[in-house]
């Protein structure tokens, strides 16, 4: 089953369009959890038993555990293993690299972690980007408007074109002919999101920067969900997994993960809700 | 020891600004090393031991690692390990990410694997450099124009500023005050780099793309090394590891690399050449 297929599933399944960011940071764990060898894995297992049946999705970023050193990779894997099969997963790597290479970042990624969809730095260009979107039952969420302040460095640069996050948004339309790719959209920016989505009707939008960053759920859904096709995954991570720093972190996660759940759903429109239950 | 320090030291110690990039494929293998549990270490260690004496420096994609699996992380720790601590090392990940992420990535690259250098990509600007360059006995290459044809897709859009790559260089000027940075410019642009060269004239530039992606030795002598004091380290991957596919493949990347090392120090002036001997 593809990604889109599986995301449209889990969207409607359990009425979610709440991303959950599996970032786990040694020195955030609840007190209870740190120093034990196992706590990485076992703060992973009980946040997603706590929330897997809120979200469409769940988001691993691998800085996170490539800082756990060679612990890593197994602890990336256990964390997949937790993650019910029905539920897609990103890797959110940001990769990006000549063609060569990037076909061994997107055989890291989809031969050897299995996951469902991947985060793209668009900067070196097409024979970048390519190798991902020959996975075809997988989807590129490709950089565009990131939720940072550096977004404003570069991003936002006016080019011959356009700006240059409008270039990038144009270039990921053309190159979804190729192979499944979507867009990676701060909530940080409501108003050039609304700007994104009109240039990118159809393609997916992975959104993060809600809740820590700063971004709010209501605009969000206005802005980034529009009357297309095109979905919206939020992704929250922080203001989740350390929703608690005690024994009751799970709880508190699963908490976290309903009310904006409930935020992105009150949000959505009757016609796009009625989409969303399908 | 600082990275700088460590590079001018190899360079002049080796005579040598080659950096051989060790990517190791398993498609490409030498016959008699394929499928071996210990084939790609073997590999890597044979490689090594033929080249430390002609080199400047090692560079390591992880790429090419990730897509081993769960061995590529020893793999990559045992390649780490099998070169002299007197030779630096460059993780090419290309990472670039928010503020908190760059972080993990740093820590990733810098405490767990000890590398002296890294790559980023400043797509997403300031707060997702910024953490690698507050490792001030480091050194984080910045993509500024890379080696690959999509280079052209972004990098040379002409901006309100200046043409994007040039405006990544003046800004790594600009951040160089936070911590040690340099740039990523391909071989295969040598009109290119020599306009880099004057806007960064103190930067180490690292630079892929010779041999087999096309570029020219001696012009990326002519073109950036200039006259200042910034250093060039001439990467080659490919061309030096797959110089022979049979039991020969050591002696035969030794070759390859000497031959780099002669065409670079050929063109080398002799203004330059007796700054390069110290």
């Amino acid at each position: 089953m593809g990604f889109l297929e599986k995301l449209n599933g889990a969207v409607k399944r359990n009425q979610s369009l709440v991303c959950v960011g599996l970032d786990p940071d040694p020195q955030r764990l609840p007190a209870h959890l740190k120093g034990g060898a196992d706590s990485v894995q076992a703060f992973l297992r009980e946040t997603i038993h706590a929330t897997r049946d809120l979200v469409c999705c769940y988001k691993l970023n691998f800085a996170f555990y490539g800082a756990l050193g060679a612990a890593g990779w197994n602890t990336l894997r256990e964390g997949m293993q937790a993650i019910p099969d029905d539920l897609p997963t990103i890797l959110d790597f940001k990769a990006g690299d000549i063609g060569n290479t990037a076909e061994h970042y997107a055989r890291m990624a989809y031969d050897r972690l299995n996951v469902d969809a991947t985060t793209v730095n668009p900067l070196m260009g097409r024979d970048a980007v390519e190798p991902f979107l020959n996975y075809t039952d997988r989807c590129a969420f490709l950089l565009c408007l990131t939720s940072n302040p550096g977004s404003a460095d570069f991003q936002r640069l006016a080019t011959e074109e356009d700006v240059l996050y409008k270039v990038l948004a144009k270039k990921a339309v053309v190159w979804s002919a190729i192979g499944p790719c979507g867009l990676v959209v701060g909530a940080t920016h409501p108003n050039e999101l609304r700007v994104i989505r009109e240039l990118a009707p159809d393609l997916p939008f992975l959104i993060p920067g809600v809740n820590t960053q700063g971004g709010d759920a209501k605009s969000v859904v206005q802005n980034g969900m529009g009357h297309s096709s095109g979905g919206i995954l939020v992704n929250a991570s922080r203001s989740i997994l350390y929703a608690s720093g005690g024994r009751d972190f799970a709880d508190a996660a699963r908490r976290a993960t309903e009310a904006l759940r409930k935020a992105l759903n009150q949000a959505v429109e009757p016609v796009s809700e009625s989409r969303l239950r399908g």
